[in-house]
């Protein structure tokens, strides 16, 4: 690591850039941050990340979607290492999830090009517009469009405005009659994703890092549950055919099922919605989401049979309609077997041993592992806080994950030389 | 009952006008029925009234909160006899809930001045312009200000558009600065109001009409149990402050609660937010009402003491936080006890006999009752249905309902002749 430029902070200054992006002009929220897919705070986030792209020796451009991509060649011409994460954000969000992935491959670079360095193959720096599904109802838009698993019709879909998606690219400049131009044209040698954890587990073990084996497979529903709404007054207790007690039944099922099968399957009822909502009314209605998840697909398919299992027998017994509608059944998405033993050997270089965990939640990663090799490195976040103005890192963490991803660039160029 | 004109089917009538309020442009809804106070639909719907009340050999006069007053002279000055009930309605609202009690009084007069006949009493049949709350976020708001217990600030709510009551009241063409004016001089004689059951208790038993006893103690809460937002793919099942999980134990404990009482107790969680409220989001914070009622305070306050007691425990018990605001407390509201008798009576001559039951829902005549002694006639309603297009009576009910008013009226003229 000789070769490294000691004379920057490296991990300091992600950290620093993340927190000056967390506020305005790169935030569209008062008194928090919330940075929207093509919205001003976008906009103005990238040409900040633009100069510093440019700073750290990269060239810039910026796709048909609005992913912003920083070049910097190397010595041989071939397919380049992707080092990439998303530069939106949820509302009321952190200031880390998503930008310090992005923030520590622009570090990456900065650091090669101040010593001087090319690595036997290009690296390209990638800000995702849109992982979050920060503004229309759909998340990783701007990687499958990368991955060319994008369907035209997503640019019909409107955010809560009313805006479609196609309106808002012509409202940020991009040219919609462009937009498969986003796609690859070749895969990338292999994709590098850094991320805080979004989870508990590297600080219940008082680790900074870990290894991503794989993204968790996912499995959504949505549930519909048709009783019949009655004045909260004058309809007595046993004859009625309340919506949200079957539900609050079934909220718990998918507790206890979850909490019995143990290990890393969770279940989440997330959203809810009690039709029709009055205070002196007895919910006729009630809509909910359930998220199924475990590193594990047989695992997840077992425990969502379980729960779905239960939870029409609950309906059932109560003399109520369940409508079940699957939304999404992500497979698991696996990390590349050597990129992982590269990893390792990046966060062994830090004086951590090895860890290795699966990533319940979803990542950009995901979608380009259809693509090309994916490698993740977790960072301990914490309290496992995330989405939330409390999520935090500690910048010893971060310095190491930017030790820990120069070894595994320099451990990629190893066995590419 | 010889003198009472037998050439118009007085009870048919009143369902016809019912059904005709029911539709453009005495609605403001597309495909049902919507009318809120001080609205488009509001006035056309006096206007026609108006009309009718004039047919039935009324004076019509409206008071300075957009109550329409129709008055039959007596043949005695004095307090007059106020039958009246509500011409506002839910959104998407059934027909008959409020406007067939102002079509009955209407009908009662009718058959009156068709005969000739005057009570040794005025008579005036009252439409109040809000009872549900149907535009902004309180009820019975002209029956308060006819009660004078409506509060100056009143005025400053806003609808959901941000139009406030005051501005509203001024479109109307009332002149705010009279508000005031709408408070009665003196207290009427009594105060009748008809109104469907809006539950299941006449139709269980085979009867079309009953006796109210009186209108239920009320108590509403607002709940609000904070525990901690998480993503749902990367906090294990074990180390989870679901808001959600805790709400749903808090539903099952109020029905448990109620069904344990028995009788005419009734709890109901009718609105719940779940925040942040997204799929793969851990609930963070939930907010729901609770809504406790009984005929017997005393009982009302039991249950809404140990479900309150169930709540904290539950919350407690998972470590969450749980606010507890109380929002109303509605005492018990009798009707008076000869007018009950009255009310028998008048029930009695329908060829039914009488029956006695509590309003589990509140009325314009609970806030009535501050001023005077009130009576209310209950009428089935086909499966308890209400505040839905579904909401049915028949028409032999309402011919019944109808000869047990004129029977009360006469019976109240016997008493003070």
């Amino acid at each position: 690591m000789s070769d490294i430029s000691p004379t920057i902070a490296h991990g300091q200054r992600a950290i620093e850039r993340c927190d000056l992006l967390g506020r305005a002009p790169y935030s569209d929220m008062e008194g928090g941050l919330y940075r929207a897919w093509l919205t001003p705070a976008h906009r103005e986030a990238l040409d900040v990340l633009a100069f510093w792209m440019r700073q750290a020796g990269m060239q810039v451009r910026m796709d048909s979607m609005g992913n912003l991509i920083g070049r910097y060649e190397g010595t041989a011409e071939g397919p380049p290492l992707m080092i990439a994460s998303h530069i939106d954000s949820v509302r009321n969000a952190g200031f880390y999830d998503g930008p310090l992935g992005v923030m520590l491959g622009v570090e990456c670079v900065s650091a090669l090009h101040e010593a001087g360095r090319r690595m036997p193959f290009p690296i390209e720096v990638v800000a995702f517009g849109d992982e979050e599904g920060s503004r229309f109802p759909a998340a990783m838009l701007t990687s499958r469009a990368m991955a060319g698993t994008l369907a035209p019709e997503a640019l019909e879909m409107a955010d809560a405005r009313g805006v479609t998606l196609a309106e808002a690219m012509q409202a940020f400049g991009l040219d919609i009659a462009r937009w498969r131009e986003a796609q690859l044209a070749r895969p990338p040698l292999a994709y590098l994703e850094a991320h805080i954890e979004q989870g508990p587990l590297l600080e219940a073990r008082g680790l900074a890092l870990g290894t991503v084996t794989g993204i968790a497979a996912q499995l959504r529903y949505e549930v519909t549950v048709t009783g019949k709404a009655g004045h909260a007054g004058t309809c007595a207790m046993g004859l009625r055919r309340d919506a949200l007690v079957s539900a609050a039944e079934m909220v718990l099922a998918v507790e206890a099922i979850a909490r019995g099968m143990g290990g890393d399957l969770v279940a989440t009822v997330g959203r809810m919605a009690v039709l029709p909502g009055a205070a002196n009314v007895i919910p006729g209605q009630t809509v909910f989401t359930l998220d199924v998840r475990s590193g594990d697909e047989a695992r997840r398919d077992l425990a969502a049979d379980a729960i779905l299992a239960r939870i029409r027998q609950q309906g059932e017994a109560r003399g109520l309609g369940v409508g079940i509608e699957k939304i999404h059944n992500l497979p698991a998405s696996p990390c590349a077997p050597d990129l992982m033993d590269l990893m390792d050997d990046g966060i062994a270089a830090t004086g951590q041993k090895p860890f290795r965990l699966v990533s319940g939640a979803g990542h950009d990663a995901m979608v380009m592992e259809a693509v090309c090799p994916t490698a993740m490195l977790f960072i301990r976040c914490a309290g496992g806080i995330s989405h939330h103005p409390d999520e935090s890192v500690n910048v010893a963490d971060v310095e190491a994950a930017f030790t820990a991803m120069m070894r595994f660039i320099e451990g990629l160029g190893e066995r590419r030389a």
